[in-house]
């Protein structure tokens, strides 16, 4: 085992920085300024300290593996990013809904432009990290397959091509947190979000604190994917239609195809709406969110589930809700104010096939100023059989259905499976 | 707006703490003691500050989210976890490998034991939470289906039921560090470690420095999910076959099938050699790891595509890992020297199929001790055209395959699909 020094290097450390009083100045940000260098690059680079100015690093909670990476010594610190040929597959924005500090506060909306925009400060050495990376790809889902051979979408050879390869424009979107705005969605002071973002994570990030001067922080989170069908131009075309699901992750059924939940089968309809509203001369979005489980976690999502399939009764639709409160303290953390921002880096004003039932993010996204047209409801043969119980909870509890309301007698006869069976 | 109160309440705030001089001490933990009492529980909550004996908080990057909802007033930060019928819903362990400091490094084997190991310790007040899951479940992913109709798996009714419905245990691991071992695994100093770790992620948790007495971290990243196929005991029944596959996150294919790699076929053939292995009379396991992109993460990884797909000459396997390197300065970050953890948290010692190609997940799992007999590659028929670019150069760079291993005329040859196209 190699020698140990901790404390050792204690007296070269800056454990946290505060405001300059005198020399130079990090670039400011001025959130929501129309010129791109009035507002300023997000700079979160550790190649050149004086530089940044924002809390944390790009990456999300990756940045803890780019960490060890420089303590390994694989990485040099000061590697700057050659972005030759990384430009956008396609361009999108800016739009209106780019230059207000209010609509979108959750991600930088020049995120994918800073090769770009920004090009005059990379000859003068800032390191600026693109946040947001737009590609284009062909994806295939068995179930689309199905869905062709039934006839509910057909090959066109262009978007959707015979044996099912969908081609796609795709963007991965990191967390880039404007704090003011961000506490302004939660109706908190900045002040009160930032010492809980410290004290509650047990003491991440002494800068929230200590720089009330830098606004901007990254958090280590996980980000989004957003898949765009058909041309990227209808989306914000008012006259062509627009299908969205903004589906929150849920890796055991997204993947795995657990039939404890409704995520896979509600998202593979989402992605069916998104072919038919393009190939009807519009387009469609599915926004993919990296949230696991109402963003509690995995671990105490099954945590949950033992609890909902051994408590007295068995799994019930009545109960539903409750189990996660015991647990976790609350029903949800996901944090829907947030989400439109996605929706309105796309410059989008109208959802006309909005695929989700969920009242919170119908909520969120209307009360953003973003009309929806219609809510599609999941498919009743898309359901599960142990999957009623979240379903039906979740109609009970305010998520749109245009069927009927279970009320408390129906839902205490709603039952799932045993842990056993 | 809120009114801005930044700074006011600073001189409430400790930054960061440092190790006791006097009064009472948190409760020590020996990683790798035998007895759970002096190995000691892992106490990451907020809710009484001085039992702390880690740096940072539950629940990996959600975290973050969990101070959200503190600062919003959604979560009382006193809430503790009502655990009644959360244990595991099938035991794992102890095996011998938990009781080394050395082992097991980046998870706490007694993660999903809490609740009965420390059953005196909440007696006394301590809020001690999980780190580790257990559950069962039942999955259905079409491909098994389709597998099913050809005659390569068969519905026996107790592990894959009609339908294709295939019975799983499945545990979620939160990331618990033993940085000594961390450091050890690295071939750093833990000092080393430490720094790099508060460096360069921007300063986070000033504790990394201050407070050396404290060796545990959880850091804010994504966790994994182990899914069993076939009976736990098998896993370390020397008489029974065991099948695995360490899969790395890859959303945009296991999640959406984009044809430009082969993670989700792969994962997908890993799941039918544990149904064959486990219907055989043994067990199969997959480990589903989040270190999406090569834990680079998604925005670098769309990046990447952007610059394979527009460089001179096209996306050519001959330039595949230069154009990682380029942009990440590694072609890798995904550290294969702690993914072993969770095979010696199961109690592996022989892998009899190993359903991986990764020279390097071989090389970590076998220099950590465990045995593997055979190793599966990804059937031909199962690679999408335009994932050739990736496997050809992989099986170059010493991937394992049973067929020719291309050279440099061979890897100028294969060739990808345009951006355009």
């Amino acid at each position: 085992m190699p020698s140990e020094k901790t404390g050792t290097k204690l007296k070269h450390i800056v454990l946290t920085s505060h405001p300059a009083r005198f020399g130079q100045k990090p670039l400011p940000i001025h959130w929501g300024a129309v010129d791109p260098l009035k507002r300023g690059p997000v700079i979160g680079t550790l190649t050149t300290a004086a530089h940044r100015n924002v809390i944390g690093t790009h990456a999300g909670s990756y940045g803890v593996y780019r960490a060890l990476a420089v303590a390994s010594g694989k990485l040099q610190s000061n590697h700057r990013a050659d972005l030759t040929n990384t430009l956008p597959a396609e361009p999108i924005g800016p739009h209106p809904s780019w230059y207000s500090a209010d609509k979108i506060v959750s991600l930088d909306p020049l995120g994918a432009l800073v090769g770009e925009v920004y090009a005059p400060l990379y000859q003068e050495g800032y390191d600026i990290r693109p946040t947001i990376a737009i590609t284009k790809a062909h994806i295939n889902m068995p179930e689309l397959q199905e869905a062709v051979m039934k006839g509910r979408i057909q090959v066109d050879g262009k978007i959707l091509k015979p044996g099912g390869d969908l081609v796609v424009t795709k963007a991965a979107i990191e967390p880039v947190w404007y704090l003011p705005g961000i506490a302004n969605r939660l109706g908190v002071t900045e002040s009160d979000l930032r010492h809980a973002l410290f004290e509650q994570t047990g003491g991440m990030f002494p800068e929230l604190v200590t720089r009330p001067d830098f606004h901007v922080f990254l958090p280590p989170i996980g980000g989004m994917t957003v898949y765009i069908v058909g041309e990227v131009a209808a989306i914000t075309d008012p006259q062509r239609p627009l299908a969205v699901r903004v589906h929150d992750e849920c890796n055991g059924s997204d993947v795995f195809g657990s039939d404890i939940c409704t995520c896979r089968p509600y998202l593979v309809h989402g992605i069916e709406a998104c072919v038919q509203t393009a190939q009807a001369g519009g387009a469609g979005v599915i926004v993919y969110l990296r949230k696991e489980g109402r963003a509690l976690g995995e671990v105490t999502k099954f945590l949950v589930y033992n609890a909902r399939k051994r408590q007295e009764g068995g799994d019930r639709a009545d109960a539903y809700f409750t189990r996660t409160e015991c647990v976790a303290g609350v029903q949800d953390m996901r944090f829907q104010e947030l989400m439109p921002d996605v929706l309105h880096w796309l410059g989008i004003t109208r959802i006309d096939r909005f695929i989700s039932m969920s009242n919170m993010k119908y909520n969120a996204i209307t009360q953003s100023g973003i009309e929806i047209v219609e809510r599609v409801p999941i498919p009743e043969d898309l359901i599960p059989a142990d999957a009623r119980v979240e379903i039906e909870a979740k109609k009970a509890a305010g998520y749109y259905t245009n069927g009927s309301v279970p009320d408390d007698a129906d839902l205490a006869q709603i039952k799932g499976r045993m842990l056993t069976e």
